[in-house]
This record gives C-alpha cells, sequence and structure tokens, in this order.
C-alpha cells in the first residue's frame, strides 16, 4: 500500500488506473478465489476518480486513491451487511458506514466492496456454504483461514490495497497467517466497532490486513478514536515505539498448544531473526491456564451472544442458517446463565494469563496458529485459535506478520502481542522484520496470471 | 481524615491515642449502629504504635498512622471474608490483603476491621440477617443505604478515618448519599478487585468513603495501579483537574426516575452552589434508555455470578442464604445464557446512554440516590441504584458528596459523573463544593455520646 501510495504522489499512476488493475485482477479471480462478496465497480471507480482530481488540485488526503476492501460484517453506506449469513442476503442496505470506514474515506480511501467471511464469522475456514468457499491465493483448494478469509485472500492477491477484517478469537490474525499477510488486532475499544453484525462484543475488533507492517500504522492512525456512541470504545493512548533492544517473551508451550512441527521450524527462524535485531529473548513459563480452556470459553460467549444479535432469523427459518451453525446455536440455546457467566470467568483466567507473560517481557511472540492452512475437505484443525484467542479475552493488541518460508510452501505467521496501547511497538518491530528477511510485495503464483506483465 | 493527618503530624495527636479513641467509640456504638463484623483490637494497637515509631524516626509515611476499615469483602490478611453471608462465615482467614489493602497498609495505614455489608453485596439496605442490620448514625432505626452500608456508617460515625466500599451498581455511593460522607468509585480497573468476592466483575469497584472529598484524592493515589494478576484491571491515566469554568450537565430525567421532592430540592441548591463557583449548566435531553431497564439487567449479571461465585455453598444448605437471596439466585438459576446475552447487551446501552451525555458536558451532575435513607421495615424503593448504576455500567468515575440539607434532616448526596479517568476533576469539584457549603466534618446527634466532651 505504502509503495502504491508513492507511485500515486509521484504522479506515476493514478487512482483510476491502479483501481482498474485491482478490479480487472478480482474479476479473473472469483471464480478461482472468490474474496468478494460485492463489488461496487461503479461506487468506486467515482470515487477513484474524485481521488485523482483532488490531488490534480493539490489536496490529496492520507489514504487518497487507495483501495480498501471491507469485511461484509462491517457496515458500508449502501451495501448489504451480510455477515455472510443467508438470512442478511435480502437487508436492506446500510445506511451508515462503520466509524471506521467513515474514517478512511474521509481520509480519501475508495471503498470497493465486501469481502468474504466464514458464516456469522463463527468459524476460521471460510468454506462458505452460502457465498461460496473463499480459497487460498497461494493454494486454491486451501482454507484462507477465518473468519476474514476474503480479507486475508484479497490482500495476498493484491486485488485491494488494504482490507478491513473482524476478530474475535483470531479472526485477522489467523487469515494473515495462512495467506502470508501482515493483520493487526488492535487493543481493545481503539477502534469503534458501532455498526457490525456482533458477534461477542467482549472480544470482537476491527483490524486491518495489509501487505506491510508499515502500512499498518497509516490504517490505525486514521481508524481509531473514541466513539460515544460505541460501548465498546476506549481511548487508546498509543505508546510511541522504543528503538531499544526488547524483551522479546518465548512461552514453553510444551504439550499445552499443538504446534505443528513445521511451523515451530519458521518460528524458531523467526525468533534467530529476531535475536539478529538486537532483542533479546525471554523464556516464559508454560502456560498455568491452557489456551484450549480459554478458547472454549470463549466459544459459549460466541454462541450465546449469536442467539441475541440473529434472535429474529434464529426464530423463522433455521435451514437458513448453517447446519454447523445450528448445532452450535441449538446447543448454546440449552445452556443456562451461570453457564456462561462461569464461561465468562475462565475468559479472565485466560487474561491474566497474558498478562503474567507481558509482566516478564516487552514483546511476547508466539506462531499466529499451530498450524498451516489445510485443505477444504479435511477437518479444521480445533486448536486453530488457541494462540490468538489469548488477546481477545485480555484485548491486548497483537499482529500477524509473515515468517520466511521456501519458494512455493505455504505461510506461516508469528504473532507479536504488546500491553494495552502497544500497537506503534508491534507495528515497529514487525516493520524492523520484514525489513530484516528482505521481504517484498509479490503476488503468489496462482494470482500471477490476473496481473499485467 | 486530612485534619486527623494534620493533628498526628504536628505531634498533637499519636497514631495510638486516635485509634483508642476510635475503638472506645465504637465499642459503643455497636449495639446501635452494628457497623464492624470484626473488629482486630488488638492488631491495630500494634499498627499505630509501629506507626508511632515511624514517626518519631522520621519515617512518616503518606497515610502514616491513619486507622482505615475495609468492607467485608474485601481480603484482609487474617481476617475472614465474610462478604456479610453465613455460608462464609467459619471459612479460613484470607491469606493475603487485597492489593488495594496491601498498598494502604505499605503507606502507613492501620487497618482495622472488617465493616457490615448487605448479604453478598446483593442489596442496598444492609439489614444483613445474619450479622445484624447496620443503622444510620443520623437516625438509628433508618438504613445506612447499601450494599456498604457499614463503610458509610463508620465514617458518618466517625468510627474510623476512612472506609473501604464495593460498588456494583452503586454500593459505594449510596451508603456515602444517606449518611453525608463522601464516596468515589474510581474508573473501571483503577483499583485492583483481585481479592475480593465477587458480585458481577464487570461492574464491581472498590472506592473509598471518607468524610471530605480533598481526603479521596490520596487514597485513590495510595490504591490505583495496575494488576497483571487481575482481569478487572486497567493502568488509569488520570487527568489533572482543571480550574477553568466547567460545563456541568444536568439531566432532564422527568418521569424517567423516581426523584423525590425533598431530594430535588436539595439537589437544586446544589446546582445554585456549582453555578456560584462560576460553573454553567448545562441542560441535557431525557434518557433514551431508561436507568431501570439497565439496572435490571445489570441486577441479572450479578445473580447468575452469585451462582457461580457460591456455587459450592449453593450446592449445599440453602437455608444459610437469605430467602431473599434465595429467591434471586433461585431465578437466576432459571435463566438461559442468551437471556444474560441480552442483559449484557442492554447494560451497553446504559453505557452508551451515559457516553452521549458526558459528550455534551465536563462532568454530569443528578442525585445519588432519588430518597433518602428510609426506615428499616419499610419496603426498600426499586429505584435507588436507579441514578448510580449508569457509572458501572460504563465504568466512568463517579462521586457522591452530601448536599447541605436543614439541621437534623436525613443527609441527600449529589453524584459527579466524569469521564474515564476524571477523578481528579471530580474530586476538586467536590472539593470546592465543600468549601463553598462551609461543610465542616461533625459527629450525628445520636453518636455525640461516644466521643470525648
Amino acid at each position: 500500500m505504502t509503495a502504491q501510495a508513492a507511485l500515486l504522489a509521484a504522479g506515476e499512476l493514478s487512482s483510476v488506473e491502479l483501481l482498474r488493475q485491482q478490479l480487472a485482477a478480482t474479476d479473473a479471480s472469483q471464480p478461482v478465489i472468490n474474496s468478494y462478496i460485492y463489488v461496487d465497480a461503479e461506487g468506486a471507480l467515482a470515487a477513484a476518480a474524485e481521488s485523482d482530481a483532488r490531488r490534480r488540485s493539490g489536496h490529496a488526503r492520507p489514504l487518497e486513491g487507495l483501495p480498501v476492501a471491507v469485511k461484509d460484517n462491517i457496515d458500508v453506506a449502501g451495501m448489504v451487511t451480510t455477515a455472510g449469513m443467508e438470512t442478511r442476503r435480502y437487508d436492506t442496505a446500510a445506511a451508515f458506514d462503520n466509524p471506521a470506514v467513515a474514517a478512511l474515506r474521509a481520509a480519501g480511501a475508495v471503498i470497493v466492496g465486501k469481502l468474504n467471511m466464514h458464516e456469522a464469522a463463527m468459524g476460521a475456514d471460510n468454506d462458505n456454504p452460502f457465498y461460496g468457499a473463499c480459497h487460498n491465493p497461494h493454494r486454491p483448494g486451501y482454507t484462507p483461514g477465518g473468519s476474514s478469509g476474503g480479507s486475508g485472500a484479497a490482500v495476498a492477491a493484491g486485488l485491494c490495497s488494504a482490507a478491513l477484517g473482524t476478530d474475535t478469537m483470531g479472526s485477522v490474525r489467523i487469515p494473515a497467517s495462512y495467506c502470508g499477510v501482515v493483520g493487526l488486532k488492535p487493543s481493545w475499544g481503539a477502534i469503534s466497532t458501532r455498526g457490525t453484525v456482533a458477534l461477542c462484543r467482549r472480544l470482537d475488533h476491527i483490524g486491518p490486513l495489509t501487505r506491510s507492517a508499515r502500512d499498518l500504522r497509516l490504517l490505525l492512525q486514521v481508524m481509531t478514536g473514541f466513539d460515544a456512541d460505541c460501548a465498546q470504545s476506549r481511548a487508546i493512548d498509543f505508546v510511541p515505539a522504543d528503538s531499544a533492544p526488547l524483551r522479546i517473551g518465548v512461552v514453553d508451550f510444551g504439550d499445552a498448544a499443538d504446534v505443528a512441527p513445521d511451523v515451530q521450524a519458521a518460528f524458531e527462524e523467526g525468533l534467530r531473526v529476531l535475536t539478529g535485531l538486537g532483542h533479546r529473548l525471554q523464556r516464559l513459563p508454560s502456560p498455568v491456564f491452557a489456551s484450549g480452556r480459554a478458547r472454549r470459553a470463549g466459544l459459549l460467549m460466541c454462541e450465546a451472544e449469536l442467539l441475541v444479535e440473529h434472535a429474529d432469523a434464529w426464530a423463522g427459518d433455521r435451514s437458513r442458517f448453517s447446519p454447523l451453525l445450528v448445532k452450535l446455536m441449538s446447543w448454546a440455546e440449552g445452556r443456562s446463565a451461570a453457564e456462561l457467566a462461569a464461561a465468562s470467568q475462565l475468559a479472565d483466567r485466560g487474561q491474566v494469563q497474558l498478562q503474567q507473560w507481558l509482566a516478564q517481557c516487552d514483546v511476547l511472540v508466539m506462531p499466529t496458529a499451530p498450524q498451516r492452512a489445510f485443505a477444504f475437505g479435511t477437518p479444521a484443525p480445533a486448536s486453530q485459535a488457541d494462540l490468538t484467542a489469548y488477546a481477545n479475552l485480555a484485548g491486548n493488541p497483537a499482529l500477524s506478520v509473515p515468517l520466511p518460508v521456501a519458494a512455493g510452501a505455504l505461510p506461516v505467521g508469528m504473532q507479536l502481542v504488546g500491553t494495552l496501547g502497544d500497537e506503534l511497538q508491534l507495528i515497529a518491530l514487525a516493520d524492523a522484520f520484514q525489513k530484516a528477511v528482505a521481504w517484498h510485495p509479490s503476488v503468489p503464483d496462482a494470482c500471477a496470471a490476473w496481473w499485467p506483465k
């Protein structure tokens, strides 16, 4: 995105040209990747032309002319917010932008359309029965991760310059990891979630996905802000990044996390890069409170809230929900208020676990997900969100940055987790990491044909 | 408290002398007021002697030698934490101080004992069937309010220099209002609630009760701090008080709050004092979201969590709970997870209501409670916590300061509510208010006999 912004600023590319390239690639990619649920080509082209006009008149804004796509559980004025659900397909279009979307638009970004996602954001493979599976650009037939799978896939394939996702248990960071892009779940409350379809208000976050870490900073600064009309909003004082060597906490998960050997190997290589940057590793004790328990508590919190958020549809024709969602929500229907209160207490323990680790280091690193992307048709690993959920329970910022992998191999992500308000430190660290591994944006082989030579 | 601190600092009073006076008054008062569940005279006298020794050696600490008593749902090492419940009466004594208690002790305060409270903090009249009713020092036979009734009563009667209470829906501010003392519910997370008996973790706060507003500042500064071992802890950046004229928001409650005419009259007199201080009143619209609905949502959140917090006792002999608590908890047992999730969503609406008002002013003022203290034996008004609950739902700081009332009349409190981290502004405003009305600490007539002439 930053590179595209430089081309736009230098007049070497117009916003309309950039958008036309992306729209053409999107059209070509849809039968294979299916990352978009809705593309507003006409509206986006008009906005891009306005952007070009502002730039010509010397009034360019910070994100002038950059095409951004939005996960389909976030309101964009004039577009239906399906949340990947059949029950919402024929709803009235949203009347207002979510505040972060409005802020992007006000900063000059061009809103292109709505991205595919796991139904109701309640799952992480994006094999959506109503809008079609979204595929991983690195290997079609494989999941892009979820629930923001369309966001990860579209950014990886270069179909937009940046995307918004939502992250309740890891739904920005898991697709970032599986698709080889960068994704940030900010501090709880830093970005208003008003005008989104809730999964679990205590755990929901909006976060950006981009190709390089430095893109995140600008997006975050544009999108953050206290929103008095949103109960899940908190003013966040971001702490400036510190250039001093950091204590990088590395948890000894042992058997407590189901990390695949190839993921572990890539992660350890990543640790060597971090020490090469002058940072010191700090080994941290195994979790007292196993991630799986916290994750299951979080799931009940989500399921119970789905019953509230989708109460009307649920009271109607349940065949309009996927069989899996019917199973989860039916199960939650039989749960008591006390069980939910107990789940919330377990979630608190997950939060304390993360806080205790962070009390012993500056930044915590771990694999983003214990596995790489898996093929559709194989069962989704239950542990996918075990390492990401901590940061949702605790509200702490967390970022996934791609680890170096062999050419043609599926991506693996490294997760950086910081204290509340520590986004700028995480972004600076990820940026230094990407520089150290000489990372450069490239489209996966499977997508090359959609782009001009 | 500040006046006593000055006497101690000047050497005109020793900590042991101060404590002995308070202990003697406490002994005399117990048959009438019953504010204490447990008094550790021996331990407190030893601590006071140590305080005096530190002062003599020139090592006085900020709260040196000031006797502080603690509501009995907050852990004090070596004392049983009954939470006003029969089921906990024979429990092992707490091994550790709650962090705020530890901080007070480290700052030189003398911990005197444990204060009476409404059973399980789930109610606001403090008519405790197991430890006896706590009475209002202004009029025995009347409630001191609750659930921190012992805290309000002990401070009002001068039986300790300051007290800690807890506030989940108004349980610090209501007794402060009914007993004619000052009480602060700080920003959510500002004071660690680790080592307390939970009522509802999302709404629970520890707060100090004192006789003058300026005392609160010192207590808050000693007790605040991020606690990595507590899920309900947030680092708070307190905003320094601004001496400029404030926009004082006054909500037009109309029929939405059940404010008694005599309370309304006292409140309006308080508003005149505030404008006399140079502040400007800003009329705010009636609540879109009526306080009663948010309060009832909060009650379900509390009741469901009581089932978790007291699960073992509840599984045993229910006759050890009061009939009212059995009724509330039994009702909650029949509630579903979805109902609790819906309650939490309603609570969010209460939070947004408060945020929207605060977006239009600097400090919001309203009566603390819609009524004055009532006589035991008359039904507790359902609306007692309607005006205090907003600040719990939202996490915002709120303070109750006594309004001027006729000699011999029951006290009435005015509530000041600020944005997150705005404690110092609220305290400064309450301090200015107390100066403007020439407030001075005095013990109620009913307590005069317990004090040296």
